[in-house]
């Protein structure tokens, strides 16, 4: 029997997965992420990682078809990593540098990326081959799956929803040095902006007003629960998504958009206004899009890293 | 010796294209479109075009490796046109009618998607093979090429950069129904709309106002010259294209964009705003993205037409 073996690094763990080849999640667990000396320790910890659990598990090298990386950073279509600030990464040749570690043959995704890949394969997605997922999190982050397969971008960013032009009229900056991105707006992080400034500038009485701290998670709860300005807070940002996502549209015409992320959890809260915007902003032939919650969670990222493997194989 | 043959068409004239297996363009010529009766005499009127042609060159139908389509309206991913408002056509499978008229394999593309294909094979995009076409007529049309082969989309709106929501505040309708698009701003149509705007609302003196009608050409001339209004009316138009190009660039990512259309003959005069605002709201990683004038003018859809054979013949 063949299996593959996925990792999904991310700035503090590591998550590992094991796979049938029918691509069958049969194990998983996670690793630190050893940052430290621009990441170097990374790749050999996720080797170690790895060979300690077939040895334990009597499973021979033979029987693995590859390993899948999902990177935090700008990954080109040939799957090397051009710059990953999170880990301290310049240039990595991930496939060369992980075979010379492990003998396996690897295959590198942005985690974005791959994370849309596994939930067009087995999540929100299924049964469709055209689909761009959005996470909303701290950023907005972004994977654009055309006929099965990543679009990963001349220069490593296509999927970069999060910093399509939103605001002219923004004055701080998003952390990519640009103003006015769609993340300022409508990640987590994004949503307690706008419903900060919404408290600064009007006087009316809000539940919010009672947080010492506004998070994202107390916007949605307060907006549960009628709070005018909270409700205002959540249709401005998912507005924004909305428009964005009809952009979107009018470039690659997906059959469907999933949502996911932290913020996602709160489901129609945000996808009403989601919808409405939509449909409001996109072009007449692409009104039928699907719109759709994310389902693997935080194991969306191993699945696509492994479905990386597969696709390899399959070409 | 082996050829394709590519029909263009449009809502007045049919180009025509015959072409080695090389993709060497060796004859062309125009027929006139017969939109009488819901256009069901322009597949047949194409067929004996070309039946005639073969005839009169001694060119076997056999040594025919297919016949490439640009059509004026939506095409799905599977060639069948849905829909085509120029032509008055409702559901059309190109495919299976021009073989049942000529014998001959057929494949379809949106003319605009055609075209970029066209110009990324032989023209301004050659040597890539992730492109954007945006082509600047009457309208904003587009055309995205991602490894070689059109992004059709999966409602036939792939590539449809000309409604890219633009403006919150437009208060005229884009020919789509929306209001805001891109279309209304970066065409010829919308360059004049601009411009009349400018004149309307500013006592400015300037050239355009000894036109009796103010054309695309008319502003381009006289901002040539350095008339004030003209050359902002140019900025503002070619400051949102560059702008909804730089959205473009955070979903797929293109190595090129190629500017394409009547308006573009102009060159530098539009091509500096579209870079200027490019690159102020693009992602940092896309800031490379090549930004290159179209080439082959209106042979471009003849072009990409026989592409479309020859790589089905490839696949």
């Amino acid at each position: 029997m063949s299996y593959a073996l996925a990792a999904d690094i991310g700035g503090t763990t590591v998550k590992l997965g094991f796979f049938s080849e029918a691509g069958r999640l049969l194990d998983k667990w996670e690793i630190p992420t050893n940052t430290d000396d621009n990441g170097k320790n990374v790749l050999p910890d996720i080797a170690s990682a790895m060979d300690a659990y077939l040895k334990e598990k009597k499973i021979a090298g033979t029987d693995i078809l590859g390993v899948g990386f999902g990177i935090p950073g700008a990954v080109l279509p040939n799957g090397s990593v051009n710059k990953c600030v999170n880990l301290g990464w310049g240039v990595v040749d991930i496939a060369e540098e992980f075979r010379k570690l492990s003998g396996f043959k690897a295959y590198a995704g942005n985690d974005a990326n791959v994370a849309a890949l596994g939930e067009v394969w087995k999540g929100g997605g299924r049964g469709y081959e055209n689909a761009v997922m959005i996470t909303l999190g701290t950023g907005v982050g972004g994977g654009v799956v055309l006929k099965g397969e990543i679009v990963a971008g001349s220069f490593g960013a296509g999927g970069e929803i999060g910093h399509i032009p939103m605001m002219d009229d923004e004055t701080e900056c998003c952390g990519c040095g640009k103003k006015g991105c769609l993340e300022q707006y409508a990640s987590a992080n994004g949503l307690v902006r706008v419903a900060g400034r919404l408290l600064k500038k009007s006087r009316e009485a809000s539940l919010l007003r009672s947080f010492d701290v506004v998070t994202a998670k107390a916007v949605c709860d307060c907006a549960r629960e009628g709070d005018k300005l909270a409700c205002e807070a959540i249709r401005f940002s998912m507005s924004l998504l909305g428009k964005a996502m009809a952009s979107v549209s009018a470039v690659v015409d997906p059959q469907v958009f999933i949502i996911g992320g932290g913020l996602s959890k709160s489901g129609d809260l945000l996808l009403n206004p989601i919808r409405e915007a939509y449909g409001r902003y996109v072009f007449h032939a692409s009104r039928a899009t699907e719109i759709r919650l994310a389902e693997l969670g935080n194991d969306a990222g191993i699945y696509g890293a492994v479905k990386l493997v597969l696709n390899a194989l399959k070409a």
